[in-house]
């Protein structure tokens, strides 16, 4: 096992990584009061909820266990886990435990933010997607139908436990989605790391441990140096959005839930870097090299056939990265480096978006 | 006008109160980007709407009005302020302006602490209770069918404008109910100014201008000292409670919105009171003074006649001052001093219960 410190001072926090980490010396050190609340979903439940109750044996354990899916991600799903908590009568020392993907994360984080005016919480990752994004950083919230991730709040976890092992029961898509999050992390920040992520892809997408559990490791590093430096995303840390502005799009437009999380970046990363290559700031070969490892992990390269130009310019105004209008964002500047923009002629931004989906509808 | 400064650090803001205080040059530096929402309700919109948007021109406004009362304060309301800031494409750089009682100043204030996971936000209290309790302090929240202010959030404004003009149009009942907190001050922190509100209840139960803004004045300056020691209530700040959780059984019980806050809290008080005086830390004579002032501000002296002890205390356990199942309870040592205790016979808080039940029942 290895263990990563987030640097927030009086909120800094371990985060775990290694296999079979669901044991109760991880979890007992993180938490106060002798009330846990674990959230889960219908999917994950019969799976891993028998195992972390073991763990926590002679506390006082309420379950919530929610529907499956990212169309789940509201704000009355999230009144089910206040529900739960005082019909069971937790008080304000009660520890929240979010045991799932980055939708059960998100929400518990916010359930935990907002009961009581704040409570303890814990992650147990148990995708690859939210071991290595939605469980480092602290954003938690939900859904609107008007855009993603529109309610929530800043509320960084006591611990995070990413156990490897949980993986074995991914779904190959989801392990694929969350692949196309790690690949983001050598984009924006770091181009060795990229290179071993071309040179071991074939490992990564067939579940192999020791090639996940490193790229885990790397991950939650670089999202934890870019997060210790800027906690409420003035500066760098928005890097790490790139493709989002694009990939939130296309999940509004599909309705949450028919594309991963991770496909949609994946297909908005490509849009990013295709921009980026259009300004002149990514040569071909770079870009080629993107496609294809995206392509190796088995990720959509093109946006959704059925949307529009217009669409996309739609929807993307509402994100949260709009200021006064002009839509910022993540472009790279070569591979490993990433900039914040809107510093860019609104033309080209047009001509990538229709090009690629000119070539979604061609097939 | 004067100026109180809440001493929070980087969150530190000023309260100004005085008349006709809803002008451009008091809001402006308050604001930091172009786009403003204001949230208000039925009763106060024809009112105040218009002077208040006045103030604002040259700015993008967006209102959002809301019904009057308690039984609103949910998160289903907050989600109608979300809608609207989000149809009106609202982005981070926002202000939300609450407009209203403590009611809308409660909701707008969570609005904007999850709207985009934190956006600005100003308060305009437009009753003598929002004035001097909620509108000072950080506390914004929502209640649940199982408990009051259970979701919510601290959450600090950028300034509060209180203006004593606006108390005119006041009903006599929401009046008495904010006395019942200005009271409340005198007895947990100042005896010179119960003594001062014991002289002067007269002028304050008619709406006595000058008489109202030394009141307001005092309480947001008691407030702001407590608050400043204790933003997240892990110790003196508990004081302000007094009367509260006896008053929010009784709120939650007659079902929220029939009884005043302040009218709730004012039975609450009496009872606390008498508590103290069985447990000997008050006087007779002390009492009687208690139940006098109250009686003079025209508030309840005695819980509603129709409950029982038993759903008092079912009701008071799911209080969140309640630890590990102990009542924590804000008891009187005299006039102008307080303490949180769980350190009472239970059967003396039955006693208290019974005998003011039981007053109130033979009317």
């Amino acid at each position: 096992m290895r263990t990563l410190n987030v640097d927030l001072g009086e909120r800094a926090y371990p985060i775990h990584i290694g296999d079979n980490l669901l044991q109760q010396d991880l979890l007992r050190p993180c938490i106060r009061g002798r009330q846990v609340c674990i959230v889960t979903n219908e999917t994950v439940a019969p799976l891993y909820l028998e195992r972390l109750e073991r763990a926590l044996q002679g506390l006082e354990v309420e379950k919530v266990v929610l529907p499956d899916g990212e169309q789940f991600k509201t704000l009355e799903t999230v009144n089910r886990i206040f529900d739960g908590l005082l019909e069971a009568r937790q008080n304000r020392t009660t520890t929240l435990i979010a045991l799932g993907g980055g939708v059960i994360g998100d929400m518990t984080g916010f359930a935990a933010a907002c009961y009581q005016r704040g409570v303890d919480f814990i992650q147990v990752p148990t995708t690859l997607l939210s071991q290595v994004d939605s469980s480092v950083g602290g954003k938690t919230g939900v859904n609107h139908p008007l855009g993603k991730n529109m309610i929530g709040a800043f509320y960084q976890p006591r611990c995070v436990l990413a156990d490897t092992g949980v993986l074995k029961t991914l779904p190959p898509r989801e392990l694929s989605a969350g692949i196309a999050e790690v690949i983001k992390y050598g984009l924006i920040y770091d181009a060795a790391f990229f290179d071993w992520l071309e040179d071991n892809i074939g490992r990564l997408v067939v579940g192999d441990e020791e090639a996940l559990s490193r790229a885990i490791y790397r991950s939650c590093e670089i999202k934890a140096e870019v997060v210790a430096q800027d906690e409420k995303e003035s500066g760098i840390r928005a890097l790490l959005n790139l493709g989002h502005t694009f990939g939130h799009a296309i999940e509004a437009h599909q309705g949450y839930g028919r594309w991963l999380h991770g496909e949609a970046v994946a297909a908005g990363t490509l849009l990013a870097a295709d921009l980026s290559r259009r300004l002149g700031w990514l040569s071909e070969e770079q870009l080629t090299r993107i496609e294809a490892i995206h392509a190796a992990a088995r990720l959509p390269l093109l946006p959704p056939a059925d949307m529009s130009v217009e669409q996309f310019r739609s929807l993307m105004t509402v994100d949260k990265k709009v200021l006064d209008g002009r839509i910022r964002l993540v472009l790279l500047q070569g591979i490993g480096s990433a900039v914040v923009t809107s510093d860019f002629p609104a033309e080209l931004l047009d001509e990538t978006l229709e090009s690629r989906l000119a070539m979604a509808r061609t097939g």
